[in-house]
């Protein structure tokens, strides 16, 4: 027996999002449910209005609530550092980590012609801009270790090679924490042969 | 540096969710603001219409649109079973199973007089009323165990005690597939005395 129409368009809106199953979604309309009226009008007030304001910065491809970003405008960040993301949400989780006071620049996507991105799509010729108007000394390609974060790490070293800006990636290895049995042999094997002397 | 203001009140309202911490709220904002605008604006008027729409079953205490709620007013469910639940979720958990096929009555709460639940905030004179409106053969306690479901069990009981209807509680022992090692000495200790000869 279907409980309540409207809670069922709910929860099926809910598990649209990433890592939202049917269980989670369901916990979280009835306690949407549950609460005052007065949450879940807040809520949805203010979802109506982040969708209505969020916007894609033209410098950095970012989303964001104004055009410029405010990581393009502020004068705080030094231009000597551009760091390239896959993704907006990329450049949280590095903010979180309250180390780098750098540019950024959003892909949107990696390069991967099967799946149909290609330079275009990846915004190539935007970067190069980006490029011409901070003058990096050193662009920081934060992409993820996966064949399609290799293929764009090698695509944007050609674009910049004649460029004399330093290039560099992320790290790879182990995860901190991470017990070698659970490691991918991908993972091990590039953690062996990058190995350092101690 | 805060990236936007709108997306951290959208990720704040999001953690006050159970099961929600700020990792997985901070990936359905982003996933939101990343998508077409009408999902995020279609996701804000289903919330609102839900909340609007949602009420109490005057009968049974279920969260529902409509009141009386469509289990007691359904001809397709039988009178002679009474399934008592803690909450409205509950009701969905027990429907997935697809198996029961009786009335509901929602205590909203177990009774816990330290934290001020007592006979009234569970709604018992409400629960007498359910009784005599359906004339349940049994009565089906479907609550936690947990000190204060067995309090609330104990209760009911005695509530019930010289009404010649039949009063039963979920079985209590090992989860399915739950491994012996992980089980609390709780668990396993109230399996051991419940064992059964197969």
């Amino acid at each position: 027996m279907i409980i309540s129409p409207a809670l069922e368009k709910l929860i099926q809106a809910l598990t649209r999002f990433p890592g939202i199953g049917k269980k989670t979604a369901q916990r979280m309309a009835w306690y949407l449910v549950s609460q005052d009226k007065s949450f879940g009008l807040e809520l949805a007030e203010i979802i109506k209005q982040t969708v209505e304001n969020i916007t894609t910065c033209s410098l950095c491809n970012m989303l964001s609530e104004s055009d410029p970003c405010p990581f393009c405008t502020s004068s705080e960040r030094t231009d000597s550092l551009l760091c390239v993301v896959e993704s907006s949400a990329d450049i949280q989780i590095i903010e979180n980590m309250n180390e780098y006071k750098g540019r950024y620049f959003v892909l949107g996507h990696l390069l991967s012609p099967i799946d149909g991105y290609g330079p275009e799509q990846i915004h190539s010729a935007q970067f190069l801009q980006a490029i011409e108007r901070f003058h990096p000394q050193e662009v920081i390609l934060a992409l993820k270790p996966s064949p399609e974060g290799e293929a764009t790490i090698h695509y944007l070293c050609e674009l910049l090679k004649d460029k004399d800006i330093k290039v560099t990636r992320l790290s790879t290895g182990l995860p901190f924490g991470g017990d070698l049995e659970y490691s991918s042999m991908l993972t091990l094997s590039n953690a062996w042969k990058r190995r350092y002397p101690v």
